[in-house]
C-alpha cells in the first residue's frame, strides 16, 4: 500500500492511496458493507457510482457466515462479487457496542453473539487471523473500545489494553496486507496524546481515531477531532471511524483526516431520509404526493435521471422494496459527489469556501 | 393493437402483437408491477432480461397513490419508467378478493378498501376511466370474480352481470386502447359457454379466462382449460388470467393461450425458492453453506453469472434486501427464457416434447 499526498489546503489533504486492487482518492468515503452487502445495494451500482473502496465488518462475517464459509468460498472480493479494495475493521467496535456477556483479559474478549446467544472469544490473534482469511487491503488492529462516559482511571487503563493489542496485532500482520493502527482515549486529551505516541511507536501503515460518535456531546467530539489529527504522522493516511454527519466529515477534513465510513446514507434513505443540493428532506411528506420534478435537479444519479419525487414517496409509503434501492442509490451518490467535489476544493485551495456553502445549508 | 399468429403446433401458438409502445411474443409471460413497481426490480432490469409488457393493477393504483395522482406525474408508463406497453387488469379480481363489505348491484361494486377502510364504488365506467388514466396498452372488462365453491345459480346470475358490464365497458372503451373481454362461469362448462359466447358477441380485441386458480381443485381448472380455450376466436389473443405455475402454463398453451401474468417467480424468489434447470430449490438448505457452485450452470441471468449459491443463501438468511433482489433477477429471468424456449419449440413442432421434459423436471 502507498499514500501519496497531491495537495493541501491548510490542514485539508487530498491524496491517493494505492493498491493492487486499486486507487483510492481521498478523502474517501468508504460505504459500508456490513455482512457481504452494502444494504440494498449491487456491487455494480456501488462500481458506476465511483466506489472505489468498500468497508466489510470482522465482527458480522465471523458470526454469519463464518470466515470458514468465505474462506471456502474465495475469500470475501470473490464472495461478495467487488474486485475493488476492501477494508476490514477488527470486530473491536462491534464486540462492544452489539455483543453481550463480556468477558475482557489480556488476551481478548470472551463474548455471546448478539445473534444466537453462543459463546465466542476475539482478541488480536484472531480478529488478525479472520481478517487475514478476509483477504481485504486494509486489516485495522484489536480494540477495546469504551462507552461515553468512561472514568479517567478506566480509560486510562483501557488505551493501555489497546496498545498491548496493537503490538500483538502488528506481530500477526498478515502478508500482503496493509495494517492500520487506532487510537483510543475517550475525551481525555492528554490520553489521546498517550495513546496516539504509543500506537504510532509501534508503527502501522495508516492511523485511525475511534471511539467517538459513542454518546459524547458533538461539542466535545469535534474538540477531540481537532485535537487527535494533528498527533498522527502527516504522511501516512488518517481515518476517522464511523464519523458520517457531513458537517462533522467537514470538520475532519479541515484537521486533516482522509477516510471516512458510516452507514449514515444507506440507513437514511431506507427511513425516507434523502439528502439534496438544498437539505435534507423527508420523502414521506404530503406536499410531495403529486410532486412531478425530480429528487434533486443537480443531481445526476440513477434516481434523479429516472424518477419523480411523487414516485419516490408513493414506493417509500407503500414500503416497496424499490424504495430502498432508489433511495440508497441517490444517498450514496451524493455522499460520493460530496467527497468528488470536496476534493476538488482541496486541490483548487477553496475547501473553507466549500465548507461554508454546505455548512449553511445542512445547518 | 395487431396480433398475427406466426406459427402453430397442434394448438399451441407462436405469435407477435404489436402495439404503438413495442411489439410482445406470444406466449408471452407479464411480470405483475402491482402498484407501480415489479417487487424488488427495476425496469432497466427487466428490459435486460426481455420483458417485454408489465402487468399494473388498477385497484392498488386507484387506491394508492391514486389515478388522479398518477396523471398529474404523467401516466403510469412515465410513473414508473417503463416505456413499453402495459396490460391494466381492471380491478375486478382484486375487488372480489381483497376488498372488505361489497354490495354489488348491476352499476358495480361498493367496497371499502383493504388499507384504510374507506368507501369506494367501482363499476365498469370507473374501471374504464381509471384505466384510461392509467394509459395502458391493454384495458380489462371489469368482471365479477365468484369464489370456489359457488353454486349453479350464483354462477349462472354472475356471468349475465359480467356481460352486462363487459357492454358498458366497450361502451367506454378508451382512444388508442385496445380492450380485452373476460370469460367467466367457474368450473361448469355450459356456463363458460354461455360467457364465452356473450362475451365474444360484444366483440373485444382479445378474451381473457378469469375466475380459474380460486380454489378449486387442480384436475378441475385444468378440464377448464382444455375446454374454455377453443371455445375463443382462433384470430385474437388469449390470455388466462393469474396462472403462473410452469406446469399449467404448458397445459394453457398446449391448449392455445397466448399471455400469462402471475406473481409466482417473484413471490417464490423473495421466499427462497428458485427455479433452475434441474427443479425449484430452496436456497436456506444447509447444504448450500459452503456451495460455491452458481444457483444454475445453465442460466445466462446476472444472478448466475456472478453469484455462489453460498452466498444467495448466506444472503437470504440475513434478510438482506440484495437476496430479494437476486433472487426475483434469477427467478424472472427463468420464466423469460422459459417462454422464450417454449416459443421456438412452438416454431420447430418440438412443443410435446418440451412439455414433456419440463414435467417431468417439476414433478
Amino acid at each position: 500500500m502507498n499514500f501519496k499526498i497531491l495537495s493541501t489546503d491548510i490542514n485539508s489533504r487530498r491524496g491517493i492511496i494505492e493498491t493492487k486492487r486499486g486507487t483510492i482518492n481521498t478523502p474517501a468515503f468508504m460505504p459500508v458493507g456490513t455482512i457481504g452487502t452494502v444494504k440494498a445495494m449491487s456491487t455494480d451500482e456501488l462500481k458506476e457510482m465511483g466506489v472505489e473502496i468498500l468497508l466489510g465488518n470482522a465482527y458480522h462475517l465471523y458470526l454469519r457466515p463464518g470466515h470458514d464459509v468465505i474462506a471456502k468460498l474465495g475469500g470475501l472480493h470473490r464472495f461478495m462479487n467487488w474486485d475493488l479494495p476492501l477494508l476490514t475493521d477488527s470486530g473491536g467496535f462491534q464486540v462492544f457496542s452489539l455483543a453481550a456477556l463480556r468477558k475482557i483479559d489480556k488476551n481478548g474478549v470472551h463474548f455471546r453473539s448478539h445473534i444466537d446467544g453462543s459463546l465466542h472469544f476475539i482478541g488480536p490473534a484472531e480478529a488478525m487471523k479472520i481478517q487475514g482469511i478476509l483477504n481485504s487491503e486494509i486489516a485495522m488492529t484489536f480494540d477495546e473500545c469504551i462507552p461515553y462516559p468512561s472514568s479517567y482511571e478506566y480509560t486510562s487503563r483501557s488505551i493501555e489494553l489497546t496498545t498491548l493489542w496493537a503490538k500483538k496485532c502488528k506481530e500477526f500482520q498478515n502478508n500482503d496486507q496493509a495494517l492500520f493502527g487506532i487510537v483510543q482515549g475517550g475525551i481525555l486529551k492528554d490520553l489521546r496524546k498517550k495513546s496516539s505516541e504509543e500506537i504510532i511507536n509501534i508503527g502501522f501503515d495508516g492511523y485511525a481515531v475511534g471511539g467517538l460518535s459513542v454518546g459524547e456531546p458533538k461539542e466535545l467530539m469535534h474538540e477531540i477531532i481537532y485535537f487527535n489529527a494533528p498527533l498522527l504522522p502527516l504522511e501516512k493516511p488518517r481515518y476517522l471511524m464511523g464519523i458520517g454527519d457531513l458537517g462533522d466529515i467537514m470538520k475532519a477534513v479541515e484537521a486533516g483526516f482522509d477516510m471516512f465510513d458510516c452507514v449514515i446514507p444507506t440507513r437514511n434513505a431506507r427511513n425516507g431520509t434523502l439528502f439534496t443540493s438544498s437539505g435534507k428532506i423527508s420523502i414521506k411528506r404530503e406536499e410531495f404526493r403529486s410532486d412531478s420534478t425530480v429528487l434533486d435537479p443537480d443531481c445526476n444519479c440513477y434516481t434523479c435521471r429516472n424518477y419523480t419525487r411523487g414516485y419516490l414517496r408513493h414506493l417509500f409509503l407503500s414500503k416497496e422494496i424499490l424504495s430502498m434501492r432508489l433511495n440508497s442509490i441517490h444517498n450514496l451518490f451524493f455522499y460520493l459527489n460530496f467527497f468528488k467535489n470536496m476534493r476538488e476544493s482541496i486541490e483548487k485551495g477553496t475547501f473553507r469556501e466549500f465548507k461554508d456553502r454546505w455548512d449553511n445549508i445542512f445547518q
